[in-house]
């Protein structure tokens, strides 16, 4: 049976296709300098540089290592679906020159080498040592688990030994730890590949001294004589994730990136020691990010100023900062709570920002990028209202900081990793993509075979192969969205399958017993218990109408507006579909009929909705203020509305994803 | 006759004694640095170190000179309508102060007396010399104007001389102009007063330079090394007003008093040149801020950064700058505006400022003021969003940057001046405030002698006092706001007045002829042509009702959304009356009945407004995002509104002046 992890999925399938036909040559370019009219990376330069042993000029960001990491780590996973042996090379010539500038000592952190050794270790708060060593060792183990070359996981293990001896408790060791996490949640990935404890004590040292008083940070201010740059800031030491000890966070506060990456830590590091009080700090943290600070896109960060977090239903959509970046770290987050605990609300979460924030980030050429994924966008005010500058209408080539591009490689062609996961004697299905996905359920390897449209429909047919008959339940995720579904079960006639070909509608949390007692919903996922045979066919219908949605009334921004969505998919008001002056469009009624049309044209293919909606007059003479004389004249319209991930590949123009009732 | 000019109103005199009694004496405290746990304004310690003749430390901002010159002006008005020797003696104290410091060239600014002479005229644009010098010269003339003093006039004409032998057209002459306009009106007051034509040429001179090409700022840039602050801004050099001959300005563009400053003196040399080019760019730029850019309470400016104007329509309510000093700004230009051409806009637009944008600007005690004038305040924002940083929920004891308080004090104290103007053979009543008010109408000085309780109800009765009877027209001015009214002369029986006491209704600016023939209505003023008899007595009664306000579809941020208003003032919903989450009232129907109560204990005294509105519920379990289910659920609740100007009074809380539908 072909072991092979394979996602042959209409819908990501091409995004794949994309990112590794254009994205990952297009980015290795860039990464080279070679991109006309782009910000030079300046990555390889550094790694060349760094390597002849003479100090020099360091280009781009402290942090510009990560950048290469990121992409390494996006090619390893392609390598995994589809090799290349071309890539592969190219790979392993970039591996030679990372490794090739590896310090003897094991050091390996381009800026220090090329600007001063003796500075190393004396700005863990600003100088993102840490981070790049994280997203290097995360390259490192995916590149060894697809290739089984070892070059850059050597050479990794001989940097963290050099880490673990400079940082850690003991006299004489720095009681630090990074200001950007990132390397908590790579160690834990070492240690599942090494098993060395080493690598969880590590982790779990800078989870736990993090924001301990006396604060590392400010000490290593004194002696260092860095300059503080958030003194004034709302956030403080908050910005670094260090104002207080993790296990004391109970906010969603700061640099929201910086955030999502120390909570997929935390949750690692309490999954593999099973510390209560770390798990509780995790699910404070998720309850404060997607409950009261998150976009309905899936999009966090209120605030450009620290990309930042805000307060509790502050929800801008037009000043939003929405880092394609930090809706990835809540992927990675939910993925990680879901490890803890399979419940439907992380699956739900991880969903949501994978197929609108995240998605939002990449154009469809996947050539273009979106570092920050507003919710209402006029290109007049990103041109003219500094408030809104750091918002752009249309998606850049390339970015000085280009964190946000090889993070979505990384994800996009690791997605087969977040379809399914096994959870004792269950299997459990997060998300509906085609495609083959393995797993080892109690003693017995099986494969789920899956064929789909979603998310243009929500009938999904899955088949189990297995070696031998085996006892194990299968759970399917029921969406918060769907409020009526149906699962069937070999769809060759016979008394038992019929009875599962009754209609379940979901009973809320409480969950649902099935009629052969054996079929029960709990926490988001119908979970079918039985002896599967192998070839069994399991198919669920999903139903998936259009739906608007409301935010919470505490948030100001959405009062009195509304939001269309589709099963996953939230929807937008384009320009080019329905002309300028969004804000005087209304969708008139409370629940309008909603027309699907599936258009194969159109933006790689899209499920269109339309709705008659109203616009309101813009005719106005005399001065900018004058009495009500009764409501304003509206005309009927009839509104298209397209998926938020799609918007801005027509050209600039006016998007609105809450629109006024 | 009794020449003297005088305000005796029940809604303004409160306001100036204010000044009068706390606000003049403490700004003097605080420039001499004695306002305990203020920021100190090193005003007075700036002049005495210059006078010492030794190079120093200079206190504050670049300008700091202009806080004391215009706590001068003001006290120079306060003089005018209520003499007080112990007051004048701190003046001509701090005059002698000021005159003590003055070089033996003539040079005047305290910042390059102890920083360096050697460094003074190199950066125009940005370390405010020229402006600094303008509110001195207005210092100067207004205390001479009042007092017959000359030490502070006599000092700044040699000033000005030196400024008119270092800058100008002539070769080895800087032909430069200043970064913050402000000499240009300075000059033309004084030119008023000398007949000087030196005074005039300069001031056009500065006007006429000002965005040429070769852009002096960018010559000074390079030869003097300055630094240009707004290199990546959207407004550049327009800024500082720069960008383009200021002929060719058609949009009221950067820092918004800057951009009134320089109007004023546009409009000033217009009217003394009769430069019909100039008075037409005024008119557009007019129309610009008025039609476009322009709040309902009158503030201007729309960003933080740079304190500028933004673009057409773009007025958000809670992100807004609004400076109180921009607001005076305006205040000035609509002033000069009316000496232009006597035009009902213009005079609207005064009081719009005057009774709003402005007057918010100062607490009702006179000692706290605010810099920032939002029209919609969450606290919490305020404290935890950075983009609503500048904007304080509660007004401030001083600023570091102190131009607002004193500004607030020369503008109250010397009200009189905006009340009526001569034109011709016609008396325009501008702004309706009890007291006695002169002016030379053709060849006889007549005075108004005017009560009413005003803006509390529109019954304003006026009473001509002159030596002999005189043919004029009394032109008073019809609110836009007014839309039915009535004038009445001598209330005596008789047959030529009880015609006119018949009832006039606006016919829009197409005017209207009254029964005698002689009266018309004419762009917005009604015109009452006739023999004045001295004791000949009118009275005008405004229909003054309260009524719901739209603003321009176009403007975004108040789609669907409507403002009250009564007379001139705008009213604003507050936690204190309403209840917190502002965002969840709605004014519920398009025109409400609206319940005028005059609350004498309320604020100083206010008419308050009560309206039937509703409140969404807040109630909401679940996820942050939810499908919709119908309407809202709403319950009906009685709104309170108080005026605009007196909001903050009552500790912190929300506000809003734009209200849901």
């Amino acid at each position: 049976m072909n072991q092979k992890q394979a996602i042959r999925d209409a819908f990501w399938s091409p995004f794949r296709e994309t990112v590794r036909r254009e994205g990952i040559p297009y980015q290795w370019l860039a990464l080279n300098d070679r991109v006309p009219g782009a910000e030079p990376s300046h990555w390889m330069r550094n790694f060349r540089a760094a390597a002849s042993g003479k100090p020099g000029a360091h280009g781009g960001c402290v942090f510009q290592d990560s950048d290469g990491a990121k992409w390494l780590e996006g090619v390893a996973y392609s390598l995994r679906s589809h090799p290349d042996p071309a890539l592969e090379a190219i790979a392993d010539g970039a591996i030679e020159a990372i490794v090739a500038a590896q310090q003897p000592d094991g050091y390996l952190d381009t800026y220090y080498i090329l600007t001063g050794l003796d500075r190393r270790w004396t700005n863990l708060r600003d100088n993102h040592e840490l981070y790049c060593a994280g997203h290097m060792i995360e390259a490192a183990v995916a590149y060894y688990e697809s290739t089984g070359k070892r070059a850059l996981l050597d050479a990794m293990l001989r940097y963290v030994d050099l880490i673990d001896r400079e940082i850690g408790p003991r006299r004489g060791q720095r009681h630090g730890y990074p200001g950007h996490p990132e390397i908590e949640l790579a160690l834990m990935r070492l240690y599942r590949l090494t098993g060395d404890e080493k690598h969880l004590r590590l982790a779990k040292y800078f989870i736990d001294e993090r924001g301990q008083k006396p604060l590392y940070f400010e000490q290593e201010t004194r002696e260092s004589g860095n300059d503080f740059p958030w003194k004034d800031s709302p956030f403080g030491y908050q910005y670094y994730q260090a104002g207080k000890p993790v296990r004391e966070q109970t906010d969603a506060e700061g640099h929201a990136v910086r955030a999502m990456y120390l909570y997929c830590g935390m949750a690692d590091v309490a999954r593999a020691t099973g510390d209560e009080s770390l798990v509780r700090a995790c699910e404070a943290l998720w309850e404060s990010t997607v409950r009261r600070r998150m976009y309905v896109t899936g999009a966090i960060g209120s605030s450009a100023y620290g990309e930042s977090f805000t307060f509790d239903y502050d929800l801008p959509n037009d000043t939003v900062y929405g880092e394609t970046c930090a809706a990835i770290g809540l992927v990675f987050f939910a993925r990680r709570m879901l490890a803890l605990k399979p419940r439907g609300e992380y699956a739900d979460v991880m969903e949501r920002a994978l197929y609108n924030g995240v998605l939002s980030g990449m154009q469809l050429d996947g050539k273009r990028f979106f570092y920050v994924n507003p919710l209402e966008v006029n290109p007049v005010a990103c041109a003219k209202d500094p408030n809104k500058r750091h918002v752009k209408p249309e998606r850049q080539k390339w970015f000085g900081c280009a964190c946000c591009p090889p993070n979505l490689i990384r994800l996009l062609m690791s997605l087969e990793d977040y379809v399914c996961s096994a959870d004792g004697n269950a299997l459990h299905v997060h998300l509906y993509i085609g495609g083959d996905f393995t797993a080892r359920v109690g003693s017995s390897d099986v494969r789920l075979h899956v064929e789909t449209r979603y998310p243009w429909d929500g009938d999904i047919c899955l088949s189990v192969e297995l070696e031998r008959p085996a006892s194990f339940a299968l759970a399917l995720r029921i969406p918060e969205w769907s409020h009526k579904w149906q699962i069937g079960l070999n769809d060759r006639p016979g008394a038992d399958e019929i009875a599962f070909a009754m209609v379940f509608s979901l009973q809320g949390p409480g969950g649902f017993v099935g009629v052969d007692g054996k079929t029960q919903v709990r926490d988001g996922y119908a979970y079918i218990e039985r002896e599967w045979k192998p070839g069994d066919r399991v198919r669920i219908m999903l139903d998936m109408p259009a739906q608007f949605v409301r935010a919470n009334p505490r948030v100001a921004e959405d009062a009195g507006k509304v939001a269309l969505t589709r099963g996953p998919l939230v929807y937008c008001l384009e320009e080019a579909d329905n002309g300028p002056n969004l804000h005087l469009v209304r969708v008139g009624s409370a629940q309008p009929h909603v027309r699907e049309r599936w258009q194969p044209q159109l933006l790689g293919g899209v499920t269109v909705l339309e709705t008659a909606g109203l616009r309101e007059s813009d005719e106005w003479t005399g001065p900018l203020y004058a009495p009500v004389r009764g409501a304003p004249e509206t005309q009927t319209v009839q509104l298209r509305w397209i998926p938020y991930y799609a918007w801005a590949n027509r050209g600039t123009g006016e998007m609105r994803v809450w629109v006024r009732e």
